[in-house]
């Protein structure tokens, strides 16, 4: 392929992903009264990876590699849409949806580099290196760190307690960073008793 | 200091950014009618760094240094606003509010992480390295890529000519990759036949 060919190809898939700008999460900036978009998001969790690299478990992580990943990470709710977190019905067929995406959008891209952001992204999902777990501890505790901040906005809105925050995000951010985790930990008792977040029943 | 106390200031400072959230720029999504902020944006432009480092007219680019100039070169406009590229009024005093800015901001953070971001957007405004000549080019690329794809809405909007997208991009876009300005310059061809673009008088 020739470089105008291969610049074409490139260009057309950064226009295709301005895309990710429509696509709405269930968090809402702080102060604001509209729903943050997966590029806010994104932005946001690699600010977090640069500032935060520090505290990851496992050290010597590349921190190129993990912006990389978290700045890609979210391309495939172009097609696939944004799962929520707690949304379990959604989750069952989440990997078949968002593994047809991108190969359609990591394909736009001329080979290698298209092939290259598509194994990245499965790293992503995958979580079996150190960037990857850190890049999904990150994931996780983003919409902890809005909600405690914006009195429990979408944990009210979606009526999640206490109980299904911890199931879901505990492990996960404590396999990329314990220190972070023993901090989300301590947000959590504060938003309990503010009344941010509420204690379900029967350990729910 | 101790770990605590670090984390404590870098999480204020990363909940004191999401402000950039709402910093609106003049340039809309495409096939939107709102306008975009900073941190779509930034994102939109690590994308680029990542998918056309190639390109840059330096060989042998940082690409974590690149693009973590990018993510944090707007960070400023949270005090400062964005002041608009044809905006020249606003230009006058648009360092020293934005080195306040820079101050205040990074400031946040513990020594020497805040130092060295405060110094990397200097970097960034300075456009002495190869890092900073190429991530100024993404800068000034991505509102034209979206005008191309959007009918000129900013342009359009602000009566912006031909000759002063030139005048204001073609040097800074150059002299971070002649590649992309060799394909700009093909696009804006494009705008001015489509009249999403339009020459101006006397040369203006």
């Amino acid at each position: 392929m020739n470089q105008t060919d291969k610049l074409k190809q490139q260009l057309s898939f950064i226009i295709e992903i301005d895309r990710l700008k429509h696509v709405l999460r269930k968090t809402k900036p702080i102060g604001s009264d509209r729903y943050e978009n997966d590029t806010e998001h994104t932005w946001h969790l690699a600010m977090m990876a640069v500032i935060l690299a520090e505290h990851a478990n496992e050290p010597g992580l590349d921190l190129l590699r993990t912006v990389k990943m978290l700045l890609i990470h979210d391309i495939v709710e172009i097609d696939a849409g944004d799962t929520f977190a707690y949304d379990e019905k959604g989750h069952e067929d989440k990997f078949d949806r968002e593994m047809k995406a991108a190969e359609r959008l990591f394909g736009m891209l001329p080979d290698p580099q298209g092939r290259e952001l598509k194994e990245l992204w499965l790293e992503f999902e995958d979580r079996e290196t150190p960037e990857s777990r850190f890049a999904n501890a990150l994931d996780r505790l983003h919409p902890m760190l809005l909600n405690v901040h914006n009195g429990g906005q979408s944990w009210k809105e979606n009526d999640i307690t206490y109980e299904r925050v911890v199931a879901r995000n505990g492990r996960m951010v404590a396999e990329g960073s314990k220190t972070l985790w023993s901090y989300a930990e301590i947000m959590l008792e504060e938003a309990l008793m503010r009344g941010d977040l509420r204690r379900g029943e029967n350990g729910r």
